[in-house]
């Protein structure tokens, strides 16, 4: 018995303090704003890709609103942030923009997927087999977000004609590859840092091939480099090159914005580069919309 | 019969839209990095306060480590903000910051908190008796977060002693106002587009006050303006007499930054000053850490 007692007063006082600690501080999960995984097959490529959805917080109003898309790619480098961005600048106490659907495509195979030719050429032109073996699906990886991604986007969410694509180094090039190739795919291209230096400046090259002088095409496009080894960078110096090939096209209705971040990194410079891209992209949204 | 049969017919067919669309995009909930709500009761402010708190993500060093705290004021409005620049900027590819852990300071009466003295005077100098009513809380809301938050915070979370505060506009004067007042209390001080216009230059004056001549005062302190009403705003005059008024008492160990944002309006500045604050204060930061 007096053990059965003991037993009783120890779990009694047990009892006691977590009580008392569950009184001076309770904690709940932190509630973020939903997102989706949504899983599609696809045909073109041959197997299941993720992708992650960030639908506005519905209101009221929402019944007939359709909201633009943002597609971002390296998905799981900045889906978060650039959803962070929208939710924050569509706030009704901000109001730098519309609220936007925003896609995070995650990759699967990288390489293949974002670069625009077959390349085994590194950043200084020295062979990488093992690094850019199966390189150059960036046409057929645009393929299924034309005939399978945004298909199944626009069936299932309240979306509106209005898309941007997003995409930092690898990404960035096929972001721009896509503007040059399918420009009739998205209305706005963000290319933080692209690695022009891909296949001898193939992207470059096709830059001054593709878009003819005095071009009526009328898009928005944001480019940028951060510090990449110095003012002798390739990423900068290509970026300077990609800036004055626009400014000679005299084109005249292609919007665009070239920023240079000396002080950040290749990888820090998405950060700020993606919401100057936004900020530029709806310069001229009027907050009555 | 016949019409159990077509009932049966049009369940299956039914169930077989539900089956396939099921198949074609399978859809989870997005995971994000968990934050948790804890609530603490204050007896200082009489009342109960939530607070935001997002931690690192586990490793396996974790065991020994211990990581700074960034208390962020209007946590409503910039803690998941916050929340993902750390995580981001600590990523090890990316390493620009160490691991931190955030706490978000949600307002539950922001004027009486965020304001260290009493008044009525609006920007412009006139009386606004509803608005500011019960100012002038700031020193037993820095009381709390110094004898009742911090204690709590400390116990329960592997908390190094580095610790930041952050605030916007009237959190602005409150970060001021508390390195001014206790300057023991964090390392470092942020003060976005700080409401120095309050009650008649109240933080400007005490700043000239409280900083002597070649203090060794050893903090660092990042502050911010944007587009407040264009060049002539009493936000860019009072920040330009801020720094004027740093610059002049030669201070031999305050490590200082002022921004100014001349594209961003009041509220989309946080964004990128909060980025900037960050990249400044461990701008020395060693990725041998």
């Amino acid at each position: 018995m007096k053990w059965l007692t003991n037993s009783f007063r120890w779990l009694t006082s047990l009892f006691l303090v977590v009580a008392l600690q569950a009184q001076a501080q309770p904690t709940q999960t932190y509630t973020y704003p939903p997102s989706q995984v949504v899983t599609i097959h696809s045909k073109l490529l041959n197997e299941e890709r993720k992708v992650y959805v960030h639908c506005p917080k519905a209101d009221s109003t929402d019944g007939n609103n359709r909201f633009p898309v943002l597609y971002v790619l390296d998905g799981d480098n900045h889906f978060e942030l650039l959803a962070q961005y929208v939710d924050y600048l569509s706030r009704p106490d901000v109001l730098a923009m519309p609220r936007i659907i925003v896609i995070g495509i995650p990759n699967t195979k990288r390489t293949r997927d974002l670069t625009p030719t077959n390349s085994l050429l590194n950043y200084e032109g020295k062979p990488d087999s093992s690094s850019y073996q199966g390189s150059g699906g960036n046409e057929k990886f645009l393929q299924f977000i034309k005939s399978e991604l945004m298909p199944m986007i626009e069936k299932t969410y309240q979306t509106a004609p209005y898309k941007i694509l997003a995409g930092h180094s690898f990404g960035g090039i096929a972001s721009l590859n896509c503007l040059l190739t399918h420009p009739e795919m998205f209305e706005a291209y963000i290319a933080v840092s692209p690695s022009l230096w891909w296949d001898k400046e193939y992207v470059l090259k096709l830059t001054d091939e593709k878009l003819k002088n005095g071009s009526t095409l009328s898009k928005m496009l944001f480019y940028s480099d951060g510090n990449e080894g110095g003012a002798n960078s390739f990423f900068h110096k290509n970026l300077l090159q990609l800036n004055a090939t626009l400014a000679k096209k005299k084109l005249k209705r292609l919007a665009y914005r070239y920023k240079h971040y000396p002080t950040e990194t290749h990888m820090t410079e998405p950060v700020v580069a993606y919401f100057d891209a936004l900020r530029f992209i709806f310069k001229n949204w009027s907050k009555q919309h």
